[in-house]
C-alpha cells in the first residue's frame, strides 16, 4: 500500500529503516516502470491530468491549509507565494502533465549501430538511471512536474518536497496513486514522502544501493546541504552569475537588444545577465544608449573605474560584485580590452552558467563557444534563452551547472543513460 | 616546477595543504589544456612514446628496483606480475600512446544545431570534464595509458599510482613532462604524483573544487574504498557477474560458440561468463555437448537439481554460486523455465556488466535488449566482446558499471561532457 493513501509518521527512531524500505520499493518498481510501454506510460499521465482536474477542490483546500499554517508559522511572504495553489496553477499543472505525455519517449531508443571488424554489430540504447530522488522546497507543482518527467523517461521516483506544503503534495499523491492503478503501473513509481523530518532528506540522498541519482530543486541553502551528504550523484545547479560580452566587432543594435533583454526581461531568473563585459573599443557607442535604458527600466548600475568616466552616476563596483548573482535590477558593468580580457573574467568570476557574446567576428565567436567553459555559450544571443523550452527538450526537470552527465537544461533525456547493445551471430572471440 | 622533477615528499601533516595546491594547479593546467588544439595534443602524445622508448632503459632499471623493494618486501605474486615491467611492455606501452594520438580528437565537436521556432539554434558541444582522478594499482603502464586518454580529450589529471610502483611511474613521469614542455602544454597538465600516503588519495577523492571525476582502476577493495569516501562523481566498476542464456529458440551451433567463448576464452577477465542459464526446453540437446567442452578445457561445473540430472557429476550450486564472480575456470549452470525467468535471475542475481542471450527469435531478443539492465546487452555474442577495443572505442580508460553519465567501457566519449551552444541574431525573449 502506498503511504500516500494512509500517511503513517516514520517514528524518530527508525527513519534509517523506513527510508529503506522505500528505496527497496521504489527499486523494485524501477525495473516495472523501465520495461513499460509508451502507451501505458501516457495513459498514467493522462490519467493524472485529469485526476488533478477531478481534485482540484481538495488539492486547493489542502493547499489552503498548508497555507494557513505557514502565515501562523510566520514564513517568509515569498515562500507563501510559491506554496500558494489557485484554480489558475493547479489547470496549468494538470496542463503541464499533458505536455510531457506529448512529448517522445526516450526509452528504448537504439542508435550508432556500427558493424565491427569482428562481425558484431554495436550501438547504444537509452535507457532510464533508475531510481531520482528529489528534493524540493514549496512550490507543489514540483510534484506533479518532477512525477510526470521520471514516469515518462521510465524512471521511478521518490519525491521529498518541502514540510510547509506537505498537505498539497499528499493531495496530489492520491492523484499519482489513482493514475498508477488505473494504468497498472506499480504505486511505488512514484512516492511521495510523508515524512518531513531532515533525517529523511539525509538518508534518502546516502541510499546507493536504492538511489541512482539526486536532484535538489530549490536555493543555494538546501542544493550545498543536499550535494554535501549526498553519497549518490547528485544533478545541481547552483549559482547563475551570467554574462553578455560586447565584442568590439558587435553590431550595436544587437549589442543593445540582446543586453538589455538578458538583464530586463526578468530578474529573479538563474539565467538573468548579473555582469555586462563591453570591449574598450566599442564602450563608447553602446553603453551611453545602454545605461539609458537599463536606467529608465530602473536598474541600479555599477560599474568598473573606465565604465563611471563613462557614466558618472554608475556606483562603484566592488570585487565583489563579479562574484554576485543578483537576482535583483542590479548590474555590474565592466570594460575590457578584447576577447582574452573577457573570457578571462568570466573563467575567473562566473559559474559557468550562460554566457554570450555579441559580435559579428566569426573567429571571436568560435573562440567564445568554445573557450567559455559554461553549461550554455551563446552568440548573438539573450542569456535568457538557457531553458528547457527554449532549447525545445519540452520540460525540464532542473539545471544543471555539473559537467557530468548533463549540463545545462535536464529534460527528459538527461534522466536516461545509454548501455551498449550488441548483435551477433553466434559471433565469438 | 613538476613534482615529477623534484619529487618532494609531502609532510605528514599538510597533506590537504598539498593535495590542494595540486588541485589549484591542475585546475588551471585544465583551462589551457581544453582549449589546446589537436595538433598540439597529438605533438605531446608522439613527443611521450619517443620518449618512453628514448627512456627505456632508465623506466627499466627503475622498475627492477620497485620489484626487489616489492619482493623484499613479500608483496603478492600476481601483484609483482603486474608491476613488472619488460622491453616488450615498455614497447607496448609507447605504441599505446600512439594509437590514442591516432583517435579523432572528440573535443569541439558540435551537433544537432536545430532550429528552434525564436528563431535561435540550439545544439551541442563536446568538451572536455575538468580535471580526472586516476588511482590505480601497480601495473605501470596505466600511468601512460591514462595520461594519454586524458591528454588527448583535454582533461587535465592527476594520477596516483600504487606505492610499490612509484619509482616506475615516476620514470614515466618523467617522459610526460618532457613531452608536455615539448609540445607547449602545461606540466601541470598531467601530475603524477609522488606522495605514497593514503591520506593523499582520501584528499583527492574529496576536492570537488578542483577534481571533477574519479576513476579508479584496480581491484573490488580499491574501488570500494575510493567510493566510500569520494565527494566527487566516481567511474567505477565493480563485480563482473556474466551470464548468457541459451534460449529455447537459439541455433545449438551459435549456442555452443558462444557458451564456450564466454567462458574459456579467458578465466580472469570481468567479461567472461560465470553462471550459464539455459531454457529447460533446450538443455536436454545442448548441455551434454557443452559440458563435454568445458570438462575438456578443466572447467568445473556448478549445477542447479535440474543440470544435474543431466551432468551427474556436476557440483550442486549454491545461492553463493549465483552471486559468485569466479574469475576462474568454475562455471555456474542453471536451467530456467524462459526468458522471463532467465531475465529475472539476471536482475537477482547479475551485476548489471554483461549479459547475452543466444536464440533465433526476434521477440525475444528484442525484450531480452530492453529487459536486462546491463552496461552490454548483447544477442548471439560472447560476453568477452565487452571491451573499448572490440566496441571501437580505440581505448579503454576503464568499464562502469553505474548507470550515470557513462555505462560500460569507458573511451574518450566518457571523458567528455556535452555543452549547449546558441548562436542568435540578436534573438532575445
Amino acid at each position: 500500500m502506498n503511504a500516500a493513501a494512509k500517511p503513517v509518521r516514520a517514528k524518530a527512531d527508525n527513519i534509517a529503516a523506513y527510508m529503506h524500505e522505500r528505496g527497496q520499493r521504489a527499486r523494485t518498481a524501477a525495473r516495472l516502470i523501465a520495461r513499460a510501454d509508451t502507451g501505458t506510460k501516457n495513459a498514467a499521465l493522462f490519467a493524472l491530468a485529469q485526476a488533478i482536474l477531478d481534485d482540484a477542490d481538495a488539492i486547493l483546500a489542502a493547499n489552503a491549509q498548508d497555507l494557513r499554517e505557514g502565515r501562523n508559522k510566520k514564513l517568509d511572504a515569498a515562500l507563501l507565494e510559491r506554496l500558494e495553489l489557485n484554480r489558475a496553477r493547479v489547470d496549468a499543472m494538470a496542463d503541464g502533465v499533458r505536455q510531457v505525455a506529448a512529448l517522445a519517449d526516450p526509452v528504448g531508443e537504439i542508435t550508432d549501430m556500427k558493424l565491427r571488424p569482428s562481425g558484431i554489430q554495436v550501438g547504444h540504447m537509452r535507457v532510464p538511471l533508475g531510481v531520482v530522488g528529489i528534493i524540493y522546497e514549496s512550490r507543489p507543482n514540483v510534484t506533479a512536474d518532477a512525477a510526470a518527467l521520471c514516469l515518462k523517461s521510465g524512471n521511478a521516483a521518490i519525491l521529498r518536497g518541502g514540510s510547509e506544503a506537505l498537505r498539497s503534495n499528499l493531495a496530489i499523491a492520491r492523484c499519482l496513486e489513482r493514475a498508477l492503478g488505473d494504468a497498472g503501473l506499480p504505486k511505488d513509481a512514484v512516492q511521495i514522502l510523508d515524512i518531513t523530518d531532515r533525517r529523511a532528506v539525509t538518508e534518502l540522498v546516502a541510499m546507493p544501493e536504492f538511489v541512482d541519482v539526486i536532484i535538489p530543486r530549490g536555493g543555494k541553502g538546501l542544493v550545498a546541504a543536499v550535494s554535501e551528504a549526498a553519497r549518490v550523484p547528485v544533478i545541481k545547479h547552483l549559482d547563475g552569475i551570467c554574462h553578455v560580452y560586447i565584442d568590439a566587432a558587435a553590431d550595436l543594435e544587437k549589442a543593445v537588444a540582446v543586453a538589455v533583454n538578458a538583464k530586463t526581461q526578468r530578474y529573479g531568473t538563474c539565467n538573468t545577465m548579473e555582469t555586462l563585459l563591453l570591449d574598450a573599443a566599442i564602450a563608447e557607442r553602446v553603453l551611453p544608449t545602454l545605461a539609458e535604458i537599463y536606467t529608465e527600466a530602473g536598474v541600479e548600475l555599477r560599474g568598473c573605474a573606465r565604465t563611471r568616466k563613462l557614466l558618472p552616476d554608475a556606483k562603484a563596483a566592488t570585487e565583489e560584485d563579479w562574484r554576485t548573482e543578483y537576482l535583483a535590477p542590479i548590474l555590474a558593468i565592466r570594460i575590457v580590452d578584447g576577447l582574452d580580457q573577457a573570457i578571462d573574467h568570466i573563467e575567473t568570476y562566473g559559474s559557468h552558467h550562460t554566457d554570450s557574446i555579441v559580435t559579428e567576428n566569426l573567429t571571436h565567436a568560435r573562440r567564445f563557444l568554445r573557450e567559455v567553459d559554461s553549461s550554455s555559450v551563446m552568440v548573438n544571443a539573450s542569456t535568457r534563452f538557457a531553458d528547457g523550452y527554449e532549447y525545445g527538450l519540452g520540460a525540464e526537470i532542473g539545471i544543471s551547472t555539473d559537467k557530468f552527465h548533463a549540463r545545462g537544461p535536464v529534460g527528459l533525456e538527461g534522466l536516461t543513460s545509454l548501455k551498449w547493445v550488441v548483435m551477433g551471430d553466434g559471433s565469438v572471440r
